[in-house]
């Protein structure tokens, strides 16, 4: 506290000399930011065009490099504005004694996040434009920096997710994806019936480009309380799997309609009964 | 204890000097802060109408400097009334031994506190008067401290919340939101008539100026026990995607009712059947 | 141990000189206390009529100077009591080692309550009589200590909170609350009608002074598999929401009930089939 | 190990004297305690005739000073025995390294259940006969100790809980109680028939001595998918809750089966149907 | 490592002899534990003999010894054997730096286990034989050590835990348990005869043994979507509140049986309805 | 890194003489490890025919010295194979500083593996082929390591559970068990001559030698919203327990069936009732 | 931050000489690493033809070594270009003071994921190509890092996996498995008839070579509100088991069809009763 308060400039000159001096700092920076922001894409989108990277690659380079520079320049700029006022930043840090040990603790966190994100980055366990599942959030990937990764979530909703509470990253844009399909029919109708309609359906789908490898109809998945459940399973392009999905139910169900299957509703059996009590 | 004891004024010349600086002190301040707060934010003011910043990040950063302005007042007004009782704070905070360990731990909490609301300034993650959803509670940001951060619910309740409790941020007031309605319908009624309905009353949607990509009947969503579940979804404007949701739903019941396509009530189909027993 | 042992006065001399000292002591103590604690209160009052604060916030400082003033006095009377018998409590806290480090990590969530508590009041979270939420406790403040936090809840039960397990404080005493009606109506019932009822029981409302922003029937809110549900909702004086909701939902009964709209019940459309088995 | 090998008294002699020695010690400690514990009940007893002091206060003081008396006893007692086989508790607890670190972290505990034990005494959060909800056993305290507080569940069961579990201290036995009876209606029947009927019940029990604020009928609380649910409270003296509850319950059974009101079966409309199919 | 591989006894002589001292070792333990154990069991029952103990807390202590004399043994043991080949065990744990810290923070769960075992066992918290729910484990104490308890489930399984997971000790075995018995009846019932005819099965019971304080009928204990709930408590000896709960059931179905008062099935109110849609 | 650095063997003599090296380490830890291990388990058998231990004993303990063994040659593989590279591991592991700090936090897990490994095994809580509970798995114990236990799980899953994350042990596999079998039966039926049938079912079962202590029928256990249910325990053998209950189960649903007894299908009462709306 | 600043080359030649050793050493990573990856590849593959290793096992130590030596390339390229601007990573991460704690904190973590990837790796807990469960996640492991491991869910999902959230592994690919069907029947159905049903169609594929030890039914498993629960179990080859439950799910569909036993629909025994209110 004390510290703080001597090197509150009482004398004029001082004042106006800081002022100054602060003026110029900012002006200063507010050149070299953006100036610099602007050359660090352009080098990235030169590389991108003599190289054969990935372009979600060097999308990902291109954020990443941007928000490491705002750090960087950020944390001068307020060294430089604190060393105008005689607070120079090293020994509060290495400060030992509590205050020490409290910032310590709190910047764990800090820290926790730069090593889990440069782990991120350096395993390239996503790049932006990626479809993922991270910390509970499903989205696409918009930036992945040092402390943050920003998913944006098929809502429209930005997430801002520091980098530890990041534990598993569930990466649904890695090589193709599986459709699947469970289909209930009642216990009336006849199983293999309807395993012979849904194979035909598949068929049809076997044909489509988009599966890789054609939907099969397994047979009887489960029997539960109230129906009879198949399973219809194949292999789509990353990315198709829920619109694939959607056509293959719509195909079923008109399937079923014609054959005259029936889907599981509520069925009840009444046993109309004298009374005993 | 001890140092505590020694220090009380026993003598009453010494009472009566104490109780004028503090007396003055207090004057002083009572004097100073208020006006300390109103020169900030006539300064603020001034330069948001010379630059051309976003209102909300204008009233972010006036509601962060008061709230900053504030907490080194009270602190430089308690450093001063102890000292007055002889009590210095630097050995207290710097004492090694237990009682160090003790405020360390203790104070853990504060210092994350402080690193999280520096980040989450830094980046952006939110402004005054966005709707955000952070630490499970949904509202509009009121204002974002070092400290704390001040969320107004719904319902009108005003939420304090810890900056360290803060993990994702997930700000609804970024970029466009997508409205998305499911309708079940029977499984008696036919699919291809029911999303034909569905495509007319997206067409009249198509033409409302919210909506960025207009609606669409993207098909069918899944099958479930009870009803087969229709999907239309859309992009609108940011903050306008619960009044399209809801326009839609009565849109999409009236044309059900005019195609005479029945909602999922609860089915049951009935077996008549012989005792067994 | 064996310090403790040394210091029990095995002499008579020493026993009857330590038990009239105590004897002393306690006889002061008990005058001094509640000697202080009139002043206190009598010196809030004062203050509390010379000055324009809230009523609520003259209520907690008073209750907190009480509380404060409380533990001082125990831990003056402890120390000088164990001082009496020789035990002198600054080394016993300072002691490194082992008992140091226990004390110094149990003692660390009393310097958490002591933190938490500081700033709950330096932010004027809660005031006395507010009604809250915190830790999962809702209820009306009746004390706000260093230490620990009294919540009344509203079946008449006193919770006592120490202050470190308050994390979000919830307030639902700062400013107008919403009132919000959700009222299902059957499928075979006009939405159009009903959202007409529902704005002409608000319109009954809007002339009611406790809506500051008269009920508005917003639309249909939902679809589920029982109802299509209507939302109304409005803004109201603080503290009155629950009583306006009620008189809300007994109005638009009533109205429902003028109008032949039917609430949703348990619909069931039944197919008698034949048997297939 | 080798302090502890040096130290067994392989010479005859050595082993007479120290069974001697503990013999004496034993039979010392067998007379010496439930002596000093006949001591304290007798004063706290004397004490309680002189002042005015609650019963229950003085059984929770009694049950305290007892519990302390046997802890104190008992750690003498070990010290006493183990220093006659030349083993001293000071280094052993002192001792750094890792046995000491061990120690420490593991010791913590029971500091964390004596500061939370202090303060739950000093703070009165609760006392002996109270009836009382902690760490999520309900039930009435029997004993609060320093480190361990035991609560009676309803049951008979008899819970040992270490203060440090115990965080939110839910104290039913502090001022009057509200009871609360929410009964639900169906549909069917006119809601301002029922709130009458409602309103005469409430008022014959408004000259009940036990309500202290007569129960009201303050009207529909919600409608929900089944029913139209009634609220009435009042406030009763403590301990009285569940027994006035039961009784106003059958009081409004009784008076809405004389005014042919319905509680609310499920009821179910049924709408027969030509199969579609 | 390296102090590991130099002991290592490469020369024949130093091996044979090792090997000798080892035989040596393991024989002269293999007499002496068995018969120490013997020698405790022994004492301790020639102890319960002419003192007025109670017998769970004989079989505590008889077991108790019996475990920690195995620890002491089993130490002492393999520090003998691993002196014989040079490594003491002294330095190994005082060893400061990383090793010392990772057998430190690994250890703290043993100490944990022994300071909760020891508290345990000092306030008598359970006794063997004693049935108790400890940890979430319901059943029979079989023997309490130092580190781990062993509780026999209803089922037959053996549970042992470690005592620092044993936080709440809910002991079944003190005092006089409740016997509760809830009844619900349908809505179509009368409330007092009901009542009337618990009471008569209640003064049944009165007269029997096994209950300290009769059942009474205490009332409507609540009213739900399905039935009226009446409440009958008394209270019974210690671990006959099982039976006794099964002999007031069957007695109460008997009775109702008899009075025709109706268990509340699944009533439906059928409401047949014109088609409206 | 510069340590690391400097070793890289650069000249040509160095390389050659490091490659010969490392091969004869190779060759000579492949023939050492298995020999060791097949003397490690022929030194067991011996043992195990003249003594007399049981074989689940044996067989932990063949593989627990294999696991021992395999452990300590790795550790010192890795150990001569750095040392050739002339990495020695001693200071790398007492290496203060930052990289010690972290490897002592990392290895925490592995030390209370390894302390709760020890355990298990000196207190005999399972064996190898005992049927246990632990860490939420079910299942029959494979191995139990110092560092992980292997437990085949009922449907051929093997799991590898680090021995740190083990706390309750419930084993199955200690004494009898108890067979327990409830069924329900509709309150149209006669309870006491439902409980005659289930007698005359448990005396047959008494012949049978694998009930310990022969099924009882010991009364009404509850009766819930649907129906009354029964209870029949008994003890049996152990690993018997499942299949005995299965036949229980299915010699009551015969002997019901004869008895004209209903099981508790879902009953219905119906109320057919005029249209009050 | 000062270090940093006076290291930046202000002066021409500096820089020249720097961008040149710049591209220098990326020039000769860029040629150096992929070579080494194909040197470990072709060594390994070499090795698996000369010995009799499993394919699995030769897969995962392929991937681990590709992965190992990614990490030792990027580390050693680092720290090359770090040490061309004057930063030596050396006394960085020795660094005490606050700086040096938070690191030692935040790669707690990273020391976690390693040691329990080292123990994964030794103990074989899984290779490459097993299909697992771990950290809640099932599928197929695509590669063992010492950080990270990779697991293919059965959707087409990639998960990364720090190793540190891996506590349980349980490996679905060590054994047979076991196959096991649940059936329910109705209560009006003949229990013995039905096990013979089922036997009859165990039988059958006790003559499946995909079963090692043939399917039986077992009995009656359990009797609850709505059916009689029959169990089918037998243990079939690793990764045949869904097929094979497919298989005799249908199987018994189909028996029970041709038998006329019926499955368990809600099933309603329906009293019409005279209305009683």
């Amino acid at each position: 506290m004390k510290v703080f308060l001597d090197k509150i400039p009482f004398e004029l000159d001082d004042i106006i000399g800081t002022v100054i001096k602060l003026v110029v700092i900012i002006v200063a920076f507010s050149i070299a930011v953006p100036l610099g922001k602007k050359m660090i894409s352009a080098t990235i989108n030169k590389m991108s065009l003599t190289r054969k990277t990935k372009a979600s690659r060097i999308k990902t380079l291109d954020k990443l490099l941007l928000n490491i520079y705002s750090y960087v320049m950020i944390f001068i700029f307020i060294g430089t504005v604190l060393s105008l006022f005689g607070v120079s930043i090293g020994p509060l840090i290495a400060g030992a004694g509590v205050v020490g040990l409290a910032i310590g603790f709190g910047a764990q966190g800090l820290v926790s996040d730069v090593v889990t994100g440069f782990f991120i980055l350096l395993e390239q366990q996503m790049e932006v434009d990626d479809y993922v599942t991270v910390a509970g959030i499903d989205g696409v990937v918009e930036e992945i920096g040092l402390r943050t990764t920003k998913v944006r979530a098929f809502d429209g909703t930005l997430n801002y997710l520091p980098n530890r509470i990041i534990e598993n990253v569930a990466n649904h844009t890695r090589g193709n994806m599986r459709a699947l399909v469970d289909v209930g029919i009642s216990y009336y109708n006849d199983v293999d019936q309807a395993i012979g309609v849904l194979e035909r359906v598949c068929e049809n789908f076997q044909r489509d480009e988009r599966f890789k490898d054609g939907p099969h109809a397994i047979g009887v998945q489960s029997i539960d309380g109230t129906n009879v459940v198949l399973r219809v399973i194949g292999q789509v392009e990353n990315g198709l799997q829920w619109e694939c999905e959607r056509d293959l139910l719509k195909a079923i169900k008109v399937a079923f309609d014609e054959a005259n299957i029936e889907l599981p509703l509520n069925y009840q059996v009444i046993h109309q009964q004298e009374q005993l009590g």
